[in-house]
């Protein structure tokens, strides 16, 4: 049982590229990219109605497969020692990652127990596409990223939502009486406001009068840098995340160059950490050159210029 | 008296995130977001008609507590360093915060002695929502971002109003004749414009003659290199300020490294520093392996290269 | 036949600046763009049917420099290195530059034997203008960066995706039963979230209802956010590939001081180098001048800090 | 009359900060901006027929006023040591600056020999525009950002061009047969595809089929990406740029520590080159900083690290 537990803990957690556990994974995601396909084109009234038991019976078995999957990770779990000890199951069962595989599951089971829109709930089921990104190795830096940069982003929106509020007013003072039906009230013309200061721009709302134009154009304007705002943070943030990339390859460059040579054990550590960093193979070897460039011992002297050990009295 | 002014100014100024002053300031941010809400629902006629005295009310107990507020921080400003002396009041007075506060109350106050439009007044109360910067952390960044780039970003504007001006003539001399009412002039042909090169694209005028199109698609095109400077601009601003703020800390490391070691309060002074500049904890100890690494001893006479006693002659 | 070969070469992929291969070159590059004028235009009725004939004759004369030109570099191929031995040109055949001839040359050919849509033919000459990618020296840059970009925005457009079914199926639950034609199924509501989120924003299908509106406002504010994540991969990714340029060059620079100054040849070497990794000139003189402040020698000994040869024992 | 010459060259192309010339330079902007204002307000119907004739004496008094600005202007020029000696005034006249302050009167000239359309000259008179850009300083920046990655924006508005007949091609295709009018050639459908791909999306045109919207979702995504090119490439511009400026004043201050402090007359030299350089304050002080911080005299032996004469052998 314990031998088992071990197995199908490296099929599901472990190297996920070689051997059964590759065909495992890929047969889940496949069933994953189905069921969104399933949802979308589920929501199609002719579709519904000639398919409509296939697409309840496939519901059904992607339900079974989906809990068997969460129930089996919930028992490996604790095989990674991070959860292992008391309640390790309890803290596995609230990470990002598992909450997203009970939230894939739980609507259906709510659906038994409750009366709830039909329509709802089979939308609801869209959200099993997040298991996907348990698979996807590039996202991860996206995903980095974009964790790093919550608060900034977040501030971002939180000055346009001000500013489409303050283009409401604006604008409902300015033609309020001119388009009471798009302008009547501010709230009806942040439909306006969000929609130009977004630079969406629909069309189906825009400013007649001349003082309105005048106003419209200030906030065409102000648009621009608005939607600024975000594209420069997140610029700022990947060269961050990827320059701390490098960074972090290059300290274990220089670490493994202090006593002068790569060894080859040294050689498959450095491989290991540049794939888990994402550091593609070409800066790789330009800062392998760039640490070897420098002098690592005086030529002279012969003595190290980074020596760990306290330098002899002269 | 003067005990219960320091109180005060610590309750105001100080730490908000203990005791009794995190409740007050949380009370403050609430009132500020209520004021908003009402004035944003409050422009909806049927609102006005049925929760109009309500809403009276509370923007007169609004008034009332932002004015206690106003004057309470003017008394307790002199226990600042900054606004000590004489003339402190009237310094702190003239900061952006105090006139925002100021801002935020005076058109109640003008209202009372000028005849003024009811609907103007009620919208100038949304600048109340400029109180809340007072508690936002991560906006920090976003400001002084915008504040160093305001030169830059005012140039990019500016270059696009000159653009926007002359593509207005353009179509204004292609398509004057034929679209009379939207283009028969260059101010008429600058909302087209300005529509245009920020991308928005309402789509309520658009040029329907083929040269008008060829121009057109000139212009749509150079929108693309136009809404693209503010972004580069502010893209180049943050990543400036975060290495800035990452540089002025490791200067920080620096020094508190000079004797070797990072003692328990140069620890604790470190930590302050970081969360100050806002500096990631991930980031802060990268910098600290990376600093720690390199050689702080010469590697010959063995002694510590960063001394701050002046060298003995020889 | 081996110097000729070895001459039309040279002509064909060597130094393409002096004497007949550049006018070869030019000429090759008008035929290109011809092509693609001929095509853009003879999907015109009227020119079609005005013109036609003229432009099957252009088409058969271009078909005809192309084979030649396809068939002379496949010969001349195995003169460069990488080609040269036993298959050397079905490896060169293989490469993206060869593959572009070919498919710039197939569908004639394939029109010739099959029943094919001649409209669909006809737009498959467009691709053709790829040919024009060998010649572009500037476009390197770009084509780099997107190539080593690939994955991350990859993940961002399989993002944008993922959102585009999100928002759809939120509009759809909203507005399903108001606007059946535009938004009864989530395929047909992935109209309007593509169009939103992208911020293109075309107007022909819009929320109608109030909480179809609050919905439409959540989404074009995220809209911002999706369109900034590529710009922030992409202007992360230049910064990266010119530094990684400006990195290489420095290195290149710091080989040549090794001796303490520049020669006459090592001048030359640089000057090529630069060019290649598209290095300013005037960066290159900050990057010299910023080698050359450093300490060359040990200020000690005197004795160069960067010595090529082994150290003596001491 | 030699020394006129120095003072009105001074006045002109000096410090325009201080004593007259800065009311003289302040009159031409106002005097440049006024004739913006003239020429986009005279091309209301109504203006010109109440005030066309003020307008025509306005216009003749700024001919005047930029015709002696330009003549005084190429007789000074040679008071500048890069325009002295022979054929000095003649490369004067062929710099940007001075071809366009021609560019501002030539129209006029032209006007009086030639027969040309009132409206097309009147409108030329906007490029006076570009006679203020010799006056503002926060342009440079974005002048000379835009130079340098002029080559990297034409790479990216040519694939621009290239996707979108490609788009159109594929529109065509596809939908030409429905719509005719607005798809029924390629030209026609580039008007359709440049709208959609640079995000500007009018919605005059819309693919109406669901092979045409699948397709046009397609364009909408890649549209994203192509708006996000000029974005990433101008970020990495600015920041490349505000690397070079800084760089280039940290080693004028390395320059001025190499004898271990800055005398007054450094520190006058680093400030006319920090504004120059546009380095901010704060920056310049952090570089100072930096630089002071590290070592720059072994500590020991109290010689200088960065020495600039050999060492001694020892």
């Amino acid at each position: 049982m314990q031998r088992r537990r071990l197995i199908l803990y490296r099929g599901l957690e472990g190297d996920l590229r070689h051997g059964w556990p590759r065909y495992l994974n890929a047969a889940l995601m496949v069933l994953i990219a189905a069921n969104v396909i399933a949802v979308v084109i589920g929501s199609i009234a002719a579709v519904q109605r000639d398919w409509g038991d296939w697409l309840v019976a496939f519901e059904l078995v992607s339900v079974a497969v989906f809990t068997v999957e969460y129930l089996v990770r919930l028992w490996v779990a604790v095989e990674a020692k991070a959860y292992s000890g008391r309640w390790g199951r309890l803290r596995y069962a609230l990470t990002p990652m598992a909450l997203i595989d009970l939230v894939a599951i739980a609507p259906f089971y709510l659906g038994l127990w409750l009366e709830l829109d039909t329509r709802f709930l089979r939308v609801l089921r869209l959200l099993r596409v997040f298991k996907l990104t348990r698979y996807s190795a590039s996202m991860d830096l996206l995903l980095t990223v974009l964790r790093q940069e919550a608060a900034a982003i977040g501030s971002a929106m939180f000055v346009m939502l001000i500013i489409i509020v303050l283009a409401a007013s604006g604008i409902h003072l300015i033609e309020g009486r001119v388009q009471p039906d798009a302008m009547g009230s501010i709230p009806k013309a942040m439909w306006w406001a969000a929609v130009t200061l977004t630079t969406v721009g629909y069309g189906d709302v825009v400013p007649v009068t001349v003082p309105g134009r005048l106003f419209g154009l200030l906030i065409t304007v102000a648009g621009v840098g608005m939607v600024a705002l975000p594209a420069g943070i997140l610029a700022s943030g990947f060269s961050q995340e990827l320059n701390k990339r490098r960074e972090a390859y290059r300290r274990r460059v220089k670490r493994a160059l202090e006593d002068g040579t790569v060894s080859r054990r040294e050689r498959a550590v450095l491989e290991r950490k540049r794939r888990e960093l994402g550091v593609s193979e070409e800066e790789a070897s330009a800062i392998l050159d760039a640490e070897s460039a420098g002098p690592r011992s005086c030529p002279h002297c012969g003595k190290p210029l980074t020596a760990s050990e306290p330098a002899p009295p002269r």
